[in-house]
């Protein structure tokens, strides 16, 4: 297989994403600031529904409490901070504008299909801003742990019905050096035509994969190297879930996931 | 607020992003294909479960049926076609290999959370190759549309159980210069600290931003204005979904998502 990589400076920002998880203190401008939030708001949007807002994360105290939501303290100490929000609550009060009733039979903006388009169209938007933010020698960190506690996010920051949080994106100038974490082999997650009929040939590189990743040592834990991929998968496949069901927390925000 | 926008490669590819729908033929190199699958791998992952694949669709007849399904002519004429799946598949086989039993009650690789963990990120890695592509000089267009028919599309990649398609992504040189498509006021969709409380102020940008979409032409249907966004909001919200029942679907490829 081909592996002639061409370069150039997006290309380069992508290839050299890592995670950032210390950032030093101080505000970022203005203009950092603005070009971020434009760029996130050029990413492609299905059916042009803009269906996301973002919550910019300033007031200190709010911060702190989504270090504590999320269990990692260094969620407050990123100069930006943003919570990416699936957002059918304003193009619901926009129909009902427009006459739509939000309670009627054909209403759609509450069933599972638009919550998993606005879904992924917030996530669209925050990697268009983690990339561009990279791109001016920003570092970030993807936030997922903030849905530890959905109800306690979305009271956190006011989040209406028909709004959902999706993932929080921590923004600063680097603190640290990690090394860029391994990638599987890129035949083990591109197929041709068709998914892998059988589990022997889709797994044939795991081995030299779980021996790369289990060098790798993760900053966070710098005294050993980190477990094989193949542990961490299985441990994860049995770490409970603390009651993160989805469908559960998005009835509270008024979606029907089972229409 | 401040509007000044930083420029450079990066985000200037990102601010100048626009679907693309017409292709010029011919395959692009392997080391396109390869740079491409690369910058995708390195997207950000949750928990670093790696838990997304892609199917690239090469074969002209499973084209033709890709596009059947979307009911997108331009879908087959892509010289690359991706087909991004959210993937615990490849973990479970990688857990059942050190031991764990899918059917056991601890197993949670098949739950709401772990199915939209790795749906986001799938979205990441697409939106790589997506900025990627075009810093080469190429235009992608986006395809939720493939998920017209779950069913039909998981047969036609083969796509085995614990696996779910999440976005399809058409790539190609350009064959014709869309204009940038609007974007909302920038402060309908950032909010500092919380969710506007009020929908009058969360709204107070709309009727500029309805005349602004109203004089934008798109390319599929150039001899009329596009309808202002709030027309085409109030209709979207009562379009119907035919039976795009996102549980029921991943249902039927083993995913639970009422727990």
């Amino acid at each position: 297989m081909n592996e002639q990589i061409i370069h150039n400076p997006v290309i380069d920002t992508l290839l050299d994403r890592r995670s950032i998880r210390a950032f030093k203190p101080g505000p970022l401008g203005d203009d950092v600031v603005a070009t971020l939030e434009r760029v996130a708001q050029q990413a492609p949007s299905s059916q042009y529904l803009n269906d996301w807002s973002a919550i910019r994360v300033a007031d200190p105290a709010l911060k702190e409490r989504l270090a504590a939501i999320g269990g990692q303290p260094y969620i407050a100490t990123a100069p930006l901070l943003y919570v990416f929000v699936a957002d059918e609550h304003r193009n619901t009060a926009i129909a009902a504008a427009k006459g739509v009733d939000p309670a009627g039979d054909a209403f759609t903006l509450d069933g599972s299909y638009r919550f998993s388009q606005a879904q992924n169209d917030a996530v669209l938007a925050l990697h268009a801003m983690e990339t561009a933010a990279y791109s001016l020698g920003l570092g970030c960190v993807v936030l997922g742990s903030l849905l530890n506690d959905v109800d306690g996010l979305v009271d956190a920051l006011g989040l209406p019905a028909l709004t959902y949080p999706v993932l929080g994106l921590a923004i600063g100038e680097p603190d640290q050096e990690p090394a860029l974490k391994p990638r599987m082999p890129r035949t083990m997650q591109f197929f041709e035509d068709a998914y892998p009929a059988d589990d022997a040939s889709l797994l044939a590189g795991l081995p030299a994969f779980d021996e790369e990743v289990h060098r790798y040592y993760d900053l966070r834990n710098t005294d050993r190297p980190v477990d094989a991929f193949s542990d961490q998968i299985a441990a994860n496949a049995v770490a409970p879930m603390n009651g993160r069901v989805v469908r559960d927390s998005a009835a509270r925000q008024g979606f029907h996931l089972d229409r």
